[in-house]
């Protein structure tokens, strides 16, 4: 299944796409796309639905982002061994975790903020997991079960505020607008491996970023089992697995976003984001 | 006002504790203490209410965390000189913020879990700002019209976690339960000097910090500006603000914490929070 979150930003209904790709409203079933509803049990009754039933969406209202009310937003940096070597960052011997405050969540292809000083923001695709049952100290070889599904995280970075101002990555990593989701949830059962996707980003139609998921130095169920021990997931959590290279502090020299620019990225079987940069009001 | 949060973990009901110290009913207002309440024209109305007129609860309910649904717990680091310097660290030249996961908010008198695999659990009394008012590119003479009040946190730490297993200190800040706040979030009128508060922790009856917040680094107007520079703050988000001296990590050997240990502690006019550890399950 495809869930979607659509109409005005704040006000956004739940939906799903269904295998004509038409826009189907579940308002009539689910108040949200949200944790409750991601559990195994509550997807289970989603997919035995008859969509041909389910009201079609007139119009193409904006897609909000794919999960509403996430407990939190945990990102794996560095996964990606060449990504590292173009960040000129060591290999990390286990995951490297940071948080991004939910309050930078946005659409799919919402306007991306860039902050007031900034002059470093750049661009990361990403393989968002997101988790559909409790986890906590789950083993690797139990880890699948906890996961929902999956979707595409953009995890926009100011690098100046990231690595030169003391302190954290976060403090980088949560402007306004730092992170689009979706444009879809693809439930996992659409994705059998989720370690063999083909993702890459553009910027104003020039290709920055080509990767697979199949160079994640830790891969999905890795990463669910190791972030648990660390701290509890809940339904409707996001966990964004790294970036593949090409980022712009990797290039030589170094090419930041400016106001008025396209990212356009993609992942196999997750669909497609499109934002347009903007200065922060 | 004192307004607190009662009854089971995950079924809280609002309150307020009167006068006399009573805790009184809120639940005919208000469904939860949690942003849409904290904005000003709320807090005013509440402030209205006669008291005497509301139900009072009988016995002695647990107290949850103080606030509701909260949207981010934002912290700083290192922001009492004296702190930084047992600590090793030097001193930031601008605040350091990391971020604690909401899952790990408890109440104030709530045990704390002993992670799997921890062997430097530390504590951190510290004053929590509770944000009454969105704020984004904030400026410092704006600060305190976005505060609705204070609250004690206890930033329980594992310090082998957020110093010895890479990446940023996240890692050790968000376990389960590392996150008690409360009793009470006691709104801003009740504390007309925030940088002027006593501050102690006791582990097992043993005087570990003593401290005031004359000696942060960073005041209270300065944090709340700084950190909207960089995320917007919603109603309902905390500021944890960093902790004085006294704390393991800074002791000659370090001392931390083992399972069956109770940790008290106290900030002027915000209460007391005691805690039992335990070994996670």
């Amino acid at each position: 299944m495809k869930l979607v979150r659509y109409g005005e930003s704040g006000r956004e209904r739940p939906g799903l796409i269904d295998a004509d790709g038409v826009l189907r409203d579940l308002s009539t079933l689910v108040a949200d796309i949200e944790g409750k509803v991601l559990v195994p049990e509550s997807l289970a009754r989603l997919r035995g639905l008859d969509t041909s039933e389910l009201r079609v969406v007139e119009g193409t209202p904006r897609l909000g982002p794919c999960v509403g009310a996430v407990g939190k937003f945990v990102c794996i940096g560095l996964n990606y061994l060449d990504h590292a070597e173009e960040a000129g960052m060591p290999i990390p011997a286990e995951p490297v975790i940071f948080l991004k405050p939910t309050s930078c969540i946005v659409g799919p292809n919402d306007a991306v903020e860039i902050p007031r000083g900034a002059t470093k923001t750049d661009w990361e695709v990403e393989l968002g997991i997101v988790i559909g049952k409790p986890a906590k100290y789950v083993a690797v070889e139990d880890a699948y079960d906890h996961v929902a599904g999956y979707c595409i995280v953009n995890d926009v970075s100011e690098r100046s505020f990231q690595l030169e101002r003391g302190g954290t990555w976060d403090k980088g990593k949560g402007c306004d607008t730092f992170g689009p989701i979706g444009p879809w949830l693809v439930t996992a059962d659409e994705i059998p491996d989720p370690q063999a996707l083909d993702m890459w980003l553009e910027v104003d139609g020039v290709r920055r970023q080509t990767g697979s998921t199949r160079t994640m130095i830790f891969d999905v169920p890795t990463l669910v089992s190791y972030v648990s021990q660390f701290m509890s997931l809940q339904p409707g959590d996001i966990i964004s697995t790294g970036t593949p290279p090409g980022v712009g502090l990797g290039m030589k020299p170094p090419v930041y976003l400016s106001p008025g620019q396209t990212m356009h990225l993609s992942i196999t079987g997750l669909g497609e984001q499109r934002q347009t940069t903007v200065a922060a009001g």
